[in-house]
């Protein structure tokens, strides 16, 4: 008989969303854990286990399932290994596929986090019949697949797609992980998104904003956004800004490989307009015009978590 | 019996180059004409068949040979057109490979001037063994050809692969054809490497430099070559600096598409290790540590005329 599932598992800064998947794209069950409360990556396998496995065995064991497919930033599908990730906690070559094979006993492959939602975007998302994109991911960090082809890039070594972290303001801001300067991420992402707050915050402090009312340690891009709905100039400025970055970056990415569309996701893109608005303008104004008015700038319509879990069983299926 | 030849023609701004290459990748007769001289692109094919025809002939005819591979400006492999290159004489879309199969009697194909010289590389130069590499063109102006799993990146229409044009100094010099602010072109060409040596000359007013002796109308990049490897400070200032956003453009690039080797050909290579000593410290200090000492960076070892109708011919072959 064939087997009936697979497990697809986002392993994602903050959160680890998991789930296991029918034949049809249903996702049966999901739950999920933190990414942040594990010392070693052991321990974070264990609680993973210890909630995901019993789910197995309920339907119908390691034998009715096809694999394990997991996403995880900086992860390398050659090799199965998580490395260097610069936001997890575990440090170094993370050999995950392995560990997780010998803990479930399930053939586990892996890729990175940004190309699981790219995978999730061609089989299931927005991108379904298109040959070239890019995903990318503005979430705690940026992530982002790339698609050529029909093929997600994995490059010489597996490694290729951290646009992220290329460079968008030589000297730019300190990405306190990596200690690039300028690096897209620094700017785009919810941690980027706080940080121009409270730049912006302190660089005018005579300037009257709703942002005043919230602490420091409070300030999120959510904030930023329930403000700037609200009509706050500063909030409005802050995205201004976010996607004024984003746009210049998309361009040199478009120049690279003049993709039909670019498919947005993750928790940022709740902003809807108050980003896309910039996002298109400096997008448009830094493409050679050969490249003008043809990409399409798209928002994912799957839910998050579900395109993550989807994108990621589908590395077994 | 297999067809032994392959007809390879590099269109340029100023002049074509054009050969006969045979399965060894040698080009056995070779010869040029001008592109400027010719009002209309048909005048120009009439003059080019004349000169080769008869050389076509003496090789056994067009059924010894696979066909004609052309690189050209702007041109589009999909489409078989050069559009609207900003360079050539003849203005809107051209249909060459069409009207070359028409008078030659023979299969054409056509692409880009960079990817003609990246499947140059691939077919006969260092690149020969690799899967994932990029080449740039670094001569009056910046052209790319990017190689992934083998393959000349296309993109969705045609016209991946304008690094050259990507910014990497935001609100930077300007481009004086496409009027953008930071492209990598504005600095990392012949041109650019003038307009820096300008730069400095009078931010410096009172530093002494060999560049100085001559007019600025004399300035090239051939000149601030010769005044550096004489030990003058200006002169070598001026490569640190273009080295340096040639590095930081192709860290970017790695990221993108995490290639085994970058190729750099053209001109300003001549420099030698002026200009690569310099891109490769910049280059590897805005890598993620996931990238760092990997990549070989490299120039190419073809002549420059013999790559660009080497890797025309690769289009046929």
């Amino acid at each position: 008989m064939d087997k009936q599932f697979a497990v697809g598992i986002d392993v994602g800064g903050t959160t680890t969303k998991f789930g296991i998947v029918n034949r049809n794209g249903e996702i049966v069950y999901q739950d999920r854990i933190s990414s942040i409360s594990h010392d070693i990556v052991e321990d974070f396998i264990a609680d993973l286990y210890e909630k995901l496995y019993p789910k197995i065995q309920e339907a119908g064991g390691p034998d009715n399932f096809v694999g394990i497919g997991m996403g995880a930033p900086n992860g390398n599908f050659y090799s199965g290994t998580i490395e260097y990730a610069p936001n997890l906690r575990w440090k170094g070559i993370i050999p995950i596929a392995k560990l997780m094979s010998q803990k479930f006993g399930m053939h586990t492959k892996l890729t990175n986090d940004a190309n699981a939602a790219a995978m999730g975007e061609m089989m299931f998302g927005c991108a379904k019949d298109m040959k070239h994109f890019i995903t990318i991911t503005l979430g705690t960090g940026v992530g982002s697949g790339i698609v050529i082809d029909g093929k997600i890039v994995l490059g010489h070594d597996g490694f290729a797609g951290e646009l992220g972290h290329t460079i968008i303001r030589p000297g730019g801001r300190l990405h306190k992980s990596t200690l690039m300067h300028g690096s897209l991420e620094a700017y785009a992402s919810a941690t980027g998104v706080r940080e121009t707050a409270i730049e912006l915050l302190t660089t005018y402090p005579e300037e009257e904003s709703l942002l005043r009312e919230h602490s420091i340690n409070d300030l999120t891009s959510q904030t930023v956004y329930e403000c700037a709905i609200r009509g706050d100039a500063i909030a409005n400025k802050i995205f201004e800004f976010t996607g004024q970055i984003l746009g210049e970056s998309l361009a040199n990415f478009i120049m690279f490989s003049s993709p039909e569309a670019i498919v947005l996701f993750g928790g940022l893109t709740k902003a809807g307009n108050l980003l896309l608005r910039p996002t298109r303008q400096h997008m448009e104004a830094n493409l050679l015009p050969i490249y003008q008015n043809k990409v399409k700038l798209l928002f994912s319509q799957l839910k998050e978590a579900d395109a993550a879990i989807l994108g990621a069983s589908a590395l077994v299926w």
